[in-house]
This record gives structure tokens, sequence and C-alpha cells, in this order.
């Protein structure tokens, strides 16, 4: 089978690899899309970063060459000895979350800040540009008939801005400020709609995602390279938000935030960072705000917790994937029309799925 | 009567100034007692930061030259009209927070997050380095029977420590680990021990202060120009605490505070910053950390909310300023025997307290 390897930085290859076999508790998974993520991109720009490069994943056993892809949907093609659950037909999305089971974290339930964490698809263990999928059935969550395959793929983004939005604390009618509106941001928006936010601030230098935010339930749009989002927010808010969500990463958004929630107020960051801030911890202090960091989402071995409740968010329609995918694309496409173009300075991209 | 006044930096002085008269709903008190502050020492070396320069405080009306010293207790020698529930020979402790009663935070209650915060003794309306203060009776606050004037000094800072703690979220049997263990960090450890704290480590180059942080209840003592405070506190608690508080202001402490918390700890910052710091946001991120301030205590016109567990505290014994207490001195004495002493690099001072 077809499978895009991450070889080192900036050399993904799409090439034949063997397929698996299923073993025990394993499914083998008929690829049907997977979304290119900003972490995808910083390991094709900078990596490896989360990809294992000397030592093996602690988890996954793998080291580079790995295939990428964590964010993605699928068939199920073969159920292996032992798995009840599953049978050939299901459709499902992917959990990706490696945890090892056994530290502090893993045993107290919150598999998503494990030792070891790791991602399928970043550290190991197959991955999502490919054309199939084997690992144990844990990692399958099973789709509701109303979700597409397109939409299964988003899943896995959706959930991340649905921990976040759970993490940030917010309480129905807070007002909050989102800074940043990449596919992550999106999310957050459309998951602080769902909870019932109050007035929405989206902070986006770039008209696409200001417009995209727009479609995502944002009321108010600010285009920080032409107005002082913290004085906007500030003035529109009564003195601050609620809730400051940070999903762009730079050190103007970090302070940004910060500026802009309300005493008593709280900043949820969720960008991974390439570098250092410096900040004035006055900021946290003189208002008492709360600065609170949120990773991926609940849910180890099966764990459909929060993904589960976003797939019914989206049976019911509450969340919708369509203003985040801009682009569908084939396997072979995934470097030059995937991670080349999202790249691109000028790029208005969302979310790109790859269909294998 | 006589009080210290501060001029400008690295200028207070004691002199002669006019005693005010008592109007309306306000009270003329003996001072006590009355605690130097690091506040204080950073208005005198590098002031005026709190202290108005040149537009008066919003809420005293008042710019330099100011009355110092807002951690003091005292005697009531005169109640003004309409004051029914203090009376001559009443002891007190003032509660120095000067909030404007009209932002969205006074209006909810938040007077210490007021947006023109001021501090009696810092922002002018008076002070505790003084024979005598005249002022609102909603400032203060009865003192138990148990409690003396000298302890009555101490329950600012106290307070300071037990709102800290109320703010980290600290529960029953939750490991901790202060940084520094000047007035403030002592007052915290006392205040966590309270709170049931489990293991209570404390980080602290100075010898007597960490000799002092045993006798408020540490239990374990760390050396960090000796030994890695992170690695110490990983190994001693399994992978982090789940508290850190702050409470030396530098930026070596806060990353060493977010380093010591587990993930999904807290790390609570009480210091007052005199400088940012450049910090990797991941800290927060990747462990799902949550870093909190905390600035003063609850409590707005004659508020006794925490002043009144604190003093309640003090005089069961739960609390004991003895082990803050290292030295106490006359009026004349608050610059060379007060601020210089405890600016001296060598100094092994805790709290001065200043006796009219």
């Amino acid at each position: 089978m077809r499978a895009a390897r991450y070889h080192g930085r900036a050399d993904v290859r799409v090439e034949e690899v063997k397929s698996a076999s299923v073993g025990p508790g394993e499914v083998r998974i008929e690829v049907g899309a997977c979304g290119i993520c900003g972490s995808d991109l910083h390991e094709y720009a900078a990596g490896p970063i989360f990809v294992p490069d000397g030592t093996p994943h602690p988890v996954s056993g793998d080291r580079l060459p790995i295939t990428m892809g964590h964010e993605f949907s699928g068939v199920v093609r073969e159920a292996g000895e032992g798995v009840d659950d599953l049978a050939a037909g299901d459709r499902v999305a992917i959990n990706p979350i490696l945890s090892c089971g056994e530290c502090r974290q893993c045993v107290e339930g919150n598999y998503h800040v494990c030792d070891s964490i790791g991602f399928i698809g970043l550290s190991g263990g197959g991955g999502g540009f490919a054309e199939e999928f084997v690992a144990d059935a844990e990692h399958a969550v099973p789709l509701a008939d109303e979700v597409s395959l397109a939409a299964g793929a988003l899943v896995e983004p959706l959930s991340v801005g649905f921990h976040a939005v759970r993490r940030s604390g917010l309480q129905v009618g807070d007002d909050i400020a989102v800074f940043g509106s990449g596919p992550i941001g999106l999310s957050v928006v459309q998951c602080a709609r769902a909870a019932g936010a109050g007035r929405i601030i989206v902070s986006e230098p770039r008209d696409a995602r200001r417009e995209r935010a727009a479609a995502c339930g944002a009321d108010d749009l600010v285009d920080p390279t032409a107005t002082d989002a913290v004085d906007h927010i500030a003035e529109a808010t009564g003195g601050g938000v609620d809730v400051a969500l940070e999903a762009a990463g730079v050190g103007a958004t970090y302070d940004a935030a910060l500026g802009s929630a309300r005493p008593g107020g709280t900043v949820t960051v969720v960008s991974i960072w390439e570098e250092e801030v410096t900040t004035d911890p006055n900021a946290v202090v003189l208002g008492e705000r709360t600065v609170t960091g949120t990773l991926a989402y609940l849910g180890g071995p099966r764990a459909d917790e929060e993904f589960g409740d976003v797939i019914d968010m989206l049976a019911e329609g509450t969340l919708d994937p369509e203003p985040l995918i801009t682009d569908r694309i084939g396997l072979d496409g995934v470097v030059d029309e995937g991670f080349e173009a999202l790249l691109d300075e000028d790029s208005d991209q969302a979310k790109i799925l790859v269909e294998p």
C-alpha cells in the first residue's frame, strides 16, 4: 500500500510500504480522509520535533521514517481476534493518542498528558496519509451515521477546540476573545458558540480567515494589523473578556490574550510553541488572571470521551466542518498541494483533507 | 504627631505632621505596630511605584509626600459621628485596600482588583509608620482578645498568604512547593499547613530563611544554590507537586515553579514583579498546567472576609506570628534600622515591626 512517510525535514515521500498484518485486538482501516495539521507542517518545515529521530518512541517503538497523518477517519475492513465491537464496514474516527498506561497521569485517566505522550502519525504507529492503517482497535471511535468520512477527519481538531473550551472554564454568557482563526481557532469558536458564549471576538490578521471565523459564529472580527485588539476588546466588553483563547502561538498574541482578559479572567493557551515568550508576570498577578494550558483532548484506550461528544455534536449539526475545509486532494499531492500550499505565506487555506 | 513620610526615592523622613480631625464615619487610631513590607522597600529603593507621584491617587486624592506603612494595628481613640460598632479602646487591624466602589470589580465585590486599586500607606490616605491614623472606620477590623497588637500587624501579610493558598485551589493532602521564604513565603507555608497540605517543600537560598520555613511547618528544605530544586521536587513527589507557589519574584523561580508542578498542577504567582520574564509557554501547554495570579486579599469596605479568618486563626493558634517577627524598632529607626537593614544583602531579617 502507499503511504506518505517522513524521512526528515522537508523530506516526505509517498512510497510503497508493506501492509501490516492484523493481530489480535487490532483492526485494519481503509483511510477515508486525513487532515493536514499545523503539527505536520512544523515537522515538515522545522522537524523532527514530535517525530522520534534517534531513540524509538517508547509507546510506538518506532522511529523515522514514519507514516504521517493523525487527523483521520476510515472504514474498518478487517477486525482481528478478540475485537467484538467493531466489524468490517464500520465507519470510525481515529483517536491518535499514544500513552504508556503506566505513569501517574495514565493511572489517573489523563492519558493526554502521559509522560510518554505521542500521537499516531507523528510518533510512529502508522498514520492517516496512507491507503490503510492497522492499529489496536482501541484507537477507533465509531462515527454516527450522519457524520461523513470527511467530517470524521475533523473530529480530531474539533476535539482540540472542544477540550480547550472545557479547560477554559467558559460559562454560558461569557464574553470571549480568540486569537488566531486557523483550523484550531475556528474549532474553538464553534465549540464556544456551542457552549453558550456571549460575545465572541476574533483577532486575526488575514481577511479570508476572519471571514471563516464569522461563518463559524464569531460576532466581532478584529484585524490586529489595523486596530489595537486589546483596546478594541476592552471597549467592546467594558473592561475585558471573561476568557481569552490563544491559538496563534506568537509572543504578540500571548501578550494580547493576557491584556484582553478582564481582572479575574482566564487565558487558555492552545498553541504549541516554537519559541519562548517574554512577558510581565504582573499581568497575571495584578488582575488575578489565570493562564491555563490545554493539550489535545481527554481519552486514551478506547476513549470516546471527548471524541464521542464531538461526534454527537457533528451528528446534530451543532458543529459544522464545512467552513474549516478549504481543499481536498489525493495522497500523491500531500507535499505539493498540501504542505507547500499551507506553508505559502499568501495561503488562505484552512484545513486541507487528503483522501487517499 | 510624628510620621515617616515618603518624599521620593531613598527619601523617607520622620517628621512632624498635623493631626487630622475625625469626621463622620471616621476613627482615630493610635498605631500599635506596623510591619515593613517588601513593597515599602521597593518604593524606597526604586520608587515611586505605587506611590502617586504626579497625579493624585483617584481614591485617596493624595500624592507624595505620603505617610508610609500598610501592615498595622492599633487602638481606637476616637470614633466619629455615625460610627456605631467601634469605640475608644477597641483594638483593630487595618485593611489598607483603597477601592473606587464603582468599577466592575468593585460592583462584583472584588475590591482587591479594583481598576483604581491602592493601599493606605502606599497610595495616600495616611499610614502606619506614624503615631496615629485617621480613616474611614470601614478600614478597621476588630482584633480578637487573644491577638496582640504585634500579631495584629501581621494580619495583613498573613492574609496575603491565606488568599494565595485559597486562590491556588490547594486541597487537603496536596503536595506543594514554595519558592522563597521571606515573610510572604512564610505566610504561605503557615496557611498551606492550616489547609492540610501534604508535603511542603520550600526552596530558599538563605540559611536563616530556610530555618524559619521549618519553624512555620515546612517538611522539606531545599537550598537551590546547592541542589537542583526542580529535580529534587520531582523525585520527592513522584513527578511534581500539585501546587507550586512563587514568592521570590525572579525569573529563575518563575521557571522553577513551573518546572516543579506536576502535569495538571497549578502555579500560583504571589510576587509583584520588577521585570519581565522569558518563559516557554509549552511548560503550561504540554502538561496542562495552570498559572494563577494572586493579589492581596478579599475584602473592601469594612471587609473582614479574609482578615477575619486570619484573626480567628491567630486567636486559635493555628497561625503563629512569632517566626516571622525578627526585630522591633521605634519610629525614628524606620530608615536606618528598618529599610536599610532589610535591604542589606547579608540581612537575615524577616518582618521588622515599627512600634511608634
